[in-house]
């Protein structure tokens, strides 16, 4: 019999978490996007000098790295290492029966870490909040790993 | 019943759409490849100075940032801030049974809202068309995401 | 049908490379922090500079790129070029059902390619030994891939 079907609450928590997690991925994108837009600097690619609707006002210096640009790549970087990590573990986690509660904390600890985590890094907090807040996400990657596969193997 | 099998016709757009968006990524690696292959530089690692198959003839400045090797990678980068987003997103979306024709719509669209964008970066067109282009896949997960939710929580 | 669940020996095997290999992209972040912490410099943020229980000894050149640190990077990003691609695409590969015997081979070929690639890239080995595993990984990933089109379309 499938788990990974609607009618599992453990897949129902998985789709929730994976869903928020993805447009948490999807916004970090707009997010750079919106500095750049706003900064009017920050691009990436030569061609984006050129002037038309988006840069109206080309000007040299405009490619160089910009700090308020770069947090957000930086914070799209660190999505990158965790988010599809946690997207594909979370539906092998389901596939091996977990209880239903150990599957919401470990989810949503996921979930809560990696938004609370944007806000510090977009924030500016100290290295210690940024650190503690990837660990939480990243040991509840590795402990969902584990445990499938403990759970294969057994 | 699971909907996550070959006789779900849903399944199989997605399947064929992941399969293709796989293939565009794993071929972005070795457009990169080729490009440093070509120009004999833009290597990444400094072992890459010793002389060998690759490397015939070592010189100063094959490690600096070349741009007709960067522009791969930046390529490269945008897809995986894209792509396994749209692979997880998508296969949730399977999951929730929508309509044939908007999983359809939205699949084929993502894919060719990808590979248009390859080629508009591979040959430098303007930020705008590429803008574009991005904006249409982005919107795509995004819409696939809120989907999954509103038919989970609902 | 569901093929994808535990009772399927194929899905066992792709629960275990996958398992294996977000441990190994988890473990990459890792090891990019303990590169850090033992060289007390490398940090990506302006904010990592302030002085604190990561960052005892705050002074000039501590956000300076350096070469120990970034070969973690890039060996991170190496995988996140491959390995978000192999979990979705392993995923489609057991819903095709390909026989045990070939699943067995290209997915733990895969989890090898990327094992010794690692060791490799760590051990600063030559570009052609790094470029015949990571070759090896991607093909594997490709013929996946191209299996999974194959199989649904005709």
């Amino acid at each position: 019999m499938s788990l990974l079907t609607m009618d599992n609450p453990v897949f129902v928590t998985y789709a929730i978490a994976a869903a928020i997690m993805v447009l948490k991925l999807m916004g970090q994108g707009w997010m750079t996007v919106y500095r750049m837009l706003k900064i009017d600097a920050g691009w990436a690619s030569p061609e984006d000098m050129r002037g038309g609707l988006i840069n109206r006002n080309p000007r040299p210096g405009q490619l160089d790295p910009n700090d308020y640009v770069e947090r957000s790549r930086r914070m799209h970087r660190n999505d990158l290492e965790n988010i599809p990590a946690f997207l594909a573990c979370g539906l092998l986690f389901v596939a091996v029966a977990p209880s239903y509660l150990l599957a919401n904390i470990l989810m949503y600890g996921f979930v809560g870490s990696r938004l609370v985590h944007t806000l510090a890094y977009a924030t500016k907090q100290s290295h210690e909040v940024r650190a503690t807040l990837y660990t939480i996400g990243s040991i509840i990657v590795i402990v969902m790993a584990v445990y499938v596969l403990v759970a294969v193997v057994w």
